[in-house]
């Protein structure tokens, strides 16, 4: 196996980028990831995995991808996350062929990755069937999303579309959509009937928009203590899809 | 309002301790906050301040606080958090005098601050009573814990106790204790009646320990996928005080 030991070798360099850049990951249709875990996650689901960086003994066959060893403090430089692991590697990003909702969450601009990642990650552990984001959502082949996903990118479906075209999906599959609000028109989740019903949640600060809103057939509200903040986006996210999927 | 501009200086010095050191925060009983939404939260909820730095021009009453103005990179010298903010103060640890338990969660060791914040976070959003803090969990009074927290240090009811003392004083109470667990006897949790139960949630990674399961009268399961990982602690947590507050 070859070895890499410098900063300025082109696949070190592309590595990097795609841990640091959306635009260049977009660009060369790829992702990275990290870890001897995640890894072994991507086999199993069939990931298609273009480049390896061993920082330890390979434990895996990784047929197909171009493999290299290098030294660990060239896979600290690759990667943007802190306590890097013994492998980086390179994933092709592979959209999920189109398909009916089913049971689906839209998420509009929740901006922070380790939410989106942890969503993604509930939604696939709960069965739900579908996630949609839209608005500016953090980029769900980030490494931070990607970590909190736990391999949830590789096995839950989602994906990206513009607020209308979202909406124009779930109609056609007889969907309504609910809007997590906290407006005074808004249904308690708990006794909200949430069958053929997509819904929708927004930023941890901002809640939905009023454009997304305005596409909303309903809304629903997780009742809270009056003298509180509020829930952490993840958290709210998975109460939702544990009523939605618990049936 | 006194000056400090030296990492030398005693308060400099003893707030830094505070944000760094678990047992200096139980030594000295106070701990350390960061940012002007968490020193609001503080005075609403009557939390003794004991001491402010100002980075920037105080915008808040602290009465009986010793203040002092400092320049914003003695903040980020104190504050163990990146993105620190304008302002970091020590408040006193005030344990919450003694009551029934209500509806409570026992967590054991919960290692990850940021989870153990959210939890409470999530507990106080929601109306839980109590929350019990057993094993080695992350220390609620440090600063990761405290900034996932949002204000609830202030405003939940949580003890530390010991997990037969735990086991004792819910039954007292009356109360009954179900283990989250993936065990075969495991109820699923949309079956289980938590009526007068309260619920012990482990370790992300190694669920309870056979001692807490051995203080359990009954076993419960949030039903996951079979392909996929777990549930982030957070988030199980999350759903199971939902399941016990949503009636």
């Amino acid at each position: 196996m070859e070895r890499l030991t410098s900063r300025k070798n082109d696949t070190v360099r592309r590595l990097r980028l795609l841990g640091a850049d959306r635009a260049v990951r977009r660009e060369a249709g790829e992702y990275l990831c990290a870890g001897g875990k995640l890894l072994r996650e991507a086999l199993r689901h069939g990931a298609e995995v273009t480049t390896v960086l061993w920082g330890a003994a390979p434990d895996a066959e990784v047929p197909g991808a171009a493999q290299y060893a290098v030294p660990r403090e060239l896979l600290d430089y690759v990667s943007p996350l802190k306590n890097t692991s013994d492998v980086i590697f390179a994933v092709k990003i592979r959209p999920w062929p189109p398909a009916p909702p089913g049971r689906a969450l839209v998420l509009e601009t929740v901006q922070d990755p380790g939410n989106l990642g942890t969503i993604l990650r509930t939604a696939n552990a709960l069965g739900l069937d579908t996630v949609i984001l839209t608005g500016s959502c953090a980029d769900p082949y980030g490494p931070k999303a990607v970590r909190a996903g736990m391999g949830a990118v590789f096995r839950q479906r989602f994906y990206e579309m513009a607020r209308a075209e979202a909406r124009d999906y779930l109609r056609r599959h007889g969907l309504r959509l609910a809007g997590a609000a906290l407006s005074e028109r808004a249904g308690a989740l708990q006794g909200v009937d949430l069958r053929d019903t997509a819904v929708a949640i927004g930023s941890e600060g901002q809640g939905l928009s009023p454009e997304l809103l305005g596409l909303c057939d309903s809304e629903l509200i997780i009742p809270m203590r009056g003298d509180c903040e509020s829930l952490n986006a993840a958290v709210a996210a998975a109460i939702i899809i544990w009523e939605m999927t618990k049936t």
